[in-house]
């Protein structure tokens, strides 16, 4: 099947100069979010795509979101969304990448210029948003330009959806999406998300499942102000005592979460879902390398990616109010506001965690026999997703991982959130994939951030594959 | 008994403008010695000091303690040494003062420039260092005068130690009372020191104890860095998890420490010393006031002052390397290091108190049963004090304050630290006294810090009372 991909290969490595360079261009252009003073090139960086997309003969808009909440002085950058091709009897694939960065500076530790594609002997291409995510972004405009050059008959209709957000919470393109679900992305058929990584270095992965989070405070003042211990200690019930036994029922150091009824909201493990970690490609040495200890739970990869993807997790991440500066300092904090998360998996549903985790820490501290006052409540909750692996839009791009790559790709999940991906299948009702370019060493968020040459020229086929074999699927599943 | 005093009193009413003057131009001296920019005018306190010593006739030296630790391009202020009689046949009382006062800035919420000492309609004197420490200080200096004025013979002859560094630490002090005392200060018969606080506002107290402080580092790592709790949440064991179960176990709500072994140093309650408690002017009123809450553990004020003065406690004072932030953030951290202190009683002995802490810590870490590495350690041990108050100088001091106050004083303790006192005590050999002059609702470290007249100008009497009487006591004691 699709026997056009020879061709549309072979152009591809004879662009990949000329994708680098696209690739340079787009580098250099410091789109850091985060950044006040560089929202000017966070614009710039939009109109850099909007003009590409165009010079290829796609239709572009640029949709402005208005003031940015909490620096109302300041415009959001505009989402890009851009159709190529509109033809009713090809089927429509709406695909999403962000064109902002995460903040980059030499002094931080990187070897280069961060700002400045700078590829090793390694092909190891080094500099910001090289693999999150404007390696993948332009992998997108990357196959449009190799077909046309090929000559070759673009497979489907394709929809993009571009933010300039994205690392610093995406502010505003939920409400984007729902608003334009109906409209301009009306016939989407199904959705693809190049925006995540490899496992490993080596083997390909198809993404169906991610974690979803939430985030608890746990508040409990008394005095009317800070106190020197030397004057009330003894004599005052302290704040930090409570917060920290509340603290300490919560999970165990071996990861079990205490909060009765949890467990029994996780959906059991099935055998089919177990038969599938037994092949995917990690091992106990990557998880200790990444972790720079090995201080890891359990002794299996099996247990531990279970324990990653489809369990849920506890951390206690730090406390609010107390003393947290280097030295010694003699207070008694009068309040004190514990943080904590929780990773959830299905079938956990958002509102049945806060009440039992609020019924828990309430009794817990009731426990404690204080006199203080207890506020305990969620600062904010994300919902896990999982799609099936099953649907064509998989086993499209299974199949395109196979052609491209050689090897059946691992099915995976992750830890984190990318809470898009739910906001995406929610408002289209379509199933969403996640199709990584980047291998797990590419240090997305760190210094040094790198795409191999490799990952991106074999990812830019991969993208391209992946659209042929899409087409191509049957409707039924 | 001391006949002269009437001469004595009359003398300070008539002087009482001119000490309020005296007082003014101290104030307006801003000798904050946390400040590095302020330390010209941490010396020219010093200068001042001296001058008006000088001018009484008595001998002076300013002794320069040489560079400031850690920051060697500062001179640390000098020590104000002086002696004021020289007669073999009179009692040597050695009196200790700082002439450097906390921070203090406008902005930070004060009523009237904090620099510039104001006088409101009840007669309370408001501006930094007003009684913390240049009232007292200067009381010393007034009684002199007021001595001279009257033309009545100083009853003793008076050593004096005045430092500029007492809010920032003492730097460099302890090595030089040491090296003083059988120089400079080597005729001393007894210590006193007026730095501390009625317990209330009504009624005068002598103090005879402190507590002491023994502050701890629990400090557990594990990751090489910071890990995404998305990503690692659930597979590897966290140092917080481990924290916050071993910060648990230390103390209850109630403030009953869990270290096996501490209650059986702490010296027994005897009915002696419980009596000292009934008659103590102190009301739980006075207490719910101060904390600005009802969260008291005791019922009573006798347990309530016990708590704070005889009985050991325990505060968790915060945690370093964690999430410290408004906010959500979803780091696991790799290293985190809670702060916590005890405030140690008669008869804790530093050592032993360390050996049972460490003890215990590392024993309530091991049932976490963690791969993580655990260190605990004193970041800084300061012992208690408790002097004899049947001792004559504290006889001295009763009638001192019968005389000029019309009632007994209360035997006070403090729940805090004045390491100073305890230095005095072991370099001397001699009794120490500790003579407040001003009240509790001074508000020493706060905004708007004042010395009533009333405490000022009965507090100049007071101190020369004292003197009187000291010179009177027979020696047996």
């Amino acid at each position: 099947m699709a026997p056009q991909l020879d061709g549309y290969f072979k152009q591809v490595d004879s662009l990949s100069d000329h994708f680098i360079e696209r690739l340079r261009k787009a580098v250099a252009i410091p789109s850091v979010s985060a950044d006040e003073e560089r929202r000017p090139d966070v614009v710039r960086m939009g109109e850099f795509l909007a003009a590409e997309l165009s010079a290829l003969g796609a239709e572009v808009e640029s949709r402005p979101l208005g003031p940015q909440p909490g620096h109302e002085h300041m415009e959001l950058p505009p989402v890009i969304i851009s159709r190529y091709g509109n033809d009713k009897k090809k089927r429509t694939i709406l695909v999403y990448g962000h064109y902002d960065v995460q903040p980059a500076l030499k002094e931080d530790g990187w070897a280069t210029e961060p700002f400045t594609l700078t590829i090793d002997d390694k092909d190891r291409m080094y500099g910001r948003g090289s693999t999150d995510d404007k390696g993948p972004v332009l992998g997108w405009l990357n196959s449009i330009e190799a077909h046309q050059k090929a000559g070759i008959d673009f497979p489907v209709n394709l929809l993009m959806c571009f933010e300039g957000m994205e690392e610093f919470g995406s502010e505003g393109l939920d409400d984007f999406i729902n608003a334009e679900a109906k409209k301009y992305f009306a016939d989407t058929d199904a959705v693809c998300i190049s925006d995540n990584y490899w496992l490993g270095t080596e083997k390909p992965c198809l993404t169906y499942g991610l974690r979803g989070c939430n985030y608890y405070s746990v508040e409990i003042s008394g005095p009317g102000q800070d106190l020197h211990s030397g004057v009330f200690g003894g004599t005052a019930q302290e704040p930090m005592t409570d917060l920290v036994r509340v603290l300490a029922t919560l999970v165990d150091t071996n990861g079990k979460i205490q909060i009765p009824g949890l467990d029994e909201l996780v959906a059991p493990l099935t055998e089919e879902e177990k038969a599938l970690y037994g092949d995917i490609a990690f091992t106990m040495d990557n998880i200790h390398e990444s972790l720079g200890s090995n201080t890891t739970i359990y002794p299996d990869k099996e247990r531990t990616l279970m324990a990653r993807w489809r369990y849920p997790s506890l951390s206690v991440h730090g406390i609010e109010g107390a003393f947290s500066q280097p030295g010694a300092k003699t207070v008694i904090p009068a309040k004190v506001i514990g943080k904590f998360s929780i990773r959830t998996v299905p079938n956990m549903e958002i509102e049945e965690v806060n009440t039992l985790v609020y019924k828990y820490v309430e009794e817990q501290f009731k426990k404690c026999g204080s006199k203080n006052t207890l506020k305990c409540y969620a600062q904010h909750t994300g919902k896990w997703w999982v799609a099936s692996p099953k649907h064509w839009n998989f086993s499209a791009a299974g199949k395109a991982v196979e052609r491209v790559w050689g090897v059946k790709p691992d099915l995976t999940r992750e830890g984190g959130s990318i809470p898009v991906t739910l906001t995406f299948e929610e408002a289209t009702g379509k199933n969403v994939l996640l199709l990584p370019m980047g291998s797990s060493t590419d240090a997305a968020h760190s210094i040094n951030e790198k795409l191999d040459k490799k990952n991106y020229i074999e990812g830019i086929k991969l993208l391209g594959a992946y659209l042929h074999y899409v087409a191509e699927e049957p409707m039924e599943n």
